[in-house]
């Protein structure tokens, strides 16, 4: 459970979203236990079977109110300076307190609820009969803008993470690889991303992609070992402050063919052309067309099976999505990946992927480990 | 990611799932990456912004099917002996696909598709926007009695998860306890867990209540020691297979008071009184109705939380929840949790959990870890 030192102006945020709800004609946000609560509030709270439900009103003189659990009051209320507490015993229902809990209809019109993206739709179902005339809508498209902007505290915390993950790929690189299977490769990578400064017992992930498996963008790890000749893949994270670290390196053992340095050059290649064209006024959409377009006119199209990066924070996965038909216009303080990758079905795959913020006339990238082809 | 090495009969899952679906009048099912999924055809994936979605027909002579990411085929491709892979390229929409893979309608009736319980809002909107003219109905409850039921390999990878958490728990009452902080423990906790029988890499959780932090059941593990005089809660669990354990005992360091004795002997005598009252044919409240009778005779109502238990499986909280309001009918096979527990407000808690099986007959424990008060 993640919590942070320096806390962030939750008020403040709570601020932001509440003007996109009124500028969009929405009267209250609904969000459950997510990384969006995380981000509004600071309560990090996993999924669960027990209602747990922020109601952030539009109108600036109601209240924003949290329903909990009544013996998890305790957790909240460190937090709970600006907005209410209602909490519920375990033999009532929360959903009649749900319904008790939303602001008022505007006279004349139906209450306009929006709905965060990662409510379970179990419980959608069952806040929808607790408010039947209330109109409830996607409310994605309300949080994401808000939060794909980074503020200062939060590029801090990205940018530890990232040099956590530089230190983890150097020290990965120390060991005797050969001969380790990518079972084994996994299991060093989660020891080391710890002790290279992600926080200990935070999420964490890695693949492992040797030979002809590297060429599977999301392999599971297996009892492929590493031999002389190998062709390697590694894609890992974890997280600083609950801000995820993303980084991909490939390697060779021994001598890579003719072939093998090639396409490597050409992923270094698009990974850098793809990062000079960030900068703000510019698309997300456009970035992932100037990668493809290198890859493609390098000759490797076939070997393109995914897009080029997506958004990272809370959540190791989030908007904006570096691909066609994202259309966000990118601003400064927006953070992503940028990973192309060429997969050859069969024989190895090449992805080379750093985490890059927008800044005012370009990028950064939080990732500084060499892009150089390492032949171990 | 858990895999079992020896698998399970999806297909026949899948089948008894579909005849109640057409026992309902649905006609397909659709579920999203969650324990459900990885129930019914054993796919393990994380919950994601990409599209990966199941559709069981109702119709005997309809091929399930999964629309996945196309780069992610492989991942798929070992299970799909008994559905199709429907892959989608990341330039194209995987909604399209999903209106296009849905059963046909009966005959001057709308196409009625039940939700699995674990679907993100954002997807459900963005199924029914692609099928507008689908009736879209909570599915949990045709699911659910099917996954409540455990087959008998289910039962013996939780009997394994059980002895493990026993294991777990006698190698944690050998550690010098005295003095570690809550935080320290859930460490240790979380070394022990592995060593004892649970897979490396299992998700894991731990609660450490210390003195008057036991008395929040939830209670988040902090910088609080053990002192001579404290009574300890710890609570925790992980995963055999993908089957969790969980598993609760209170203790004291030095002589307890005569209130302690009193009220951990109610609990004892509760945690036990609600055991004996499991058997086929009684629901799951009245478990609930019968512990909270015992706590309350004894005079403790006010230090009464929570529900006496939860059903437990792939997930840590699963139906049936053992809680007035539940009337599952309980039968042979389930599997959940009698976790009574008192708690004195800035004083101390005391909880006892213990994962039960319903017989034929009664009831069987997985954890064997004696009720005993132990004073160390």
């Amino acid at each position: 459970m993640a919590t942070h030192s320096q806390p962030f102006d939750y008020a403040a945020r709570c601020q932001r979203v509440r003007e996109s709800l009124r500028a969009a004609g929405i009267d209250a946000l609904l969000v459950g236990p997510s990384s969006d609560l995380f981000y509004l509030i600071g309560l990090n709270r996993p999924q669960s079977e027990r209602l747990t439900h922020f109601i952030l009103p539009a109108a600036a003189d109601e209240s924003p109110r949290l329903i909990l659990p009544s013996f998890e009051t305790a957790l909240a209320e460190p937090l709970a300076h600006f907005f209410d507490l209602v909490p519920w015993e375990e033999t009532e229902s929360p959903f009649e307190l749900f319904a008790a809990s939303l602001p008022a209809a505007r006279t004349g019109q139906p209450l306009r609820l929006a709905v965060a993206d990662q409510i379970y739709a179990h419980f959608l179902y069952r806040l929808q009969a607790a408010a039947p005339d209330a109109e409830f809508l996607p409310g994605g498209n309300l949080l994401n803008p808000v939060r794909m902007v980074k503020e200062a505290q939060e590029l801090e915390y990205l940018t530890q993470a990232g040099a956590a993950a530089d230190r983890t790929y150097m020290a990965l690189l120390e060991l005797p690889l050969l001969g380790m299977s990518e079972a084994e490769v996994k299991q060093q990578l989660m020891a080391l991303l710890p002790q290279h400064g992600h926080d200990p017992g935070a999420p964490a992930g890695a693949i492992v992609g040797v030979g002809e498996n590297g060429a599977s963008p999301h392999h599971h790890v297996g009892p492929r070992r590493i031999q002389a000749g190998d062709a390697v893949v590694v894609d890992f994270g974890s997280g600083v402050n609950g801000y995820w670290s993303d980084m991909t390196r490939s390697f060779h053992f021994g001598p890579p063919s003719d072939e093998y340095r090639r396409v490597y050059d050409i992923v270094n290649e698009t990974n850098q052309v793809a990062f000079e064209a960030v900068r703000p006024g510019v698309t997300a959409e456009s970035i992932d067309a100037v990668a493809r377009a290198h890859i493609i006119a390098a000759g490797y199209e076939e070997g393109i099976l995914h897009r080029t990066g997506h958004g990272l924070g809370f959540d190791l996965h989030e908007a904006p999505y570096i691909v066609q038909g994202d259309t966000t216009v990118l601003q400064e303080g927006m953070v992503f990946s940028i990973e192309p990758g060429i997969y050859l079905k069969g024989r190895f795959g090449v992805r080379i992927e750093d985490i890059v913020t927008v800044t005012a006339d370009g990028a950064r990238r939080f990732n500084l480990s060499t892009h150089d082809l390492q032949v171990l």
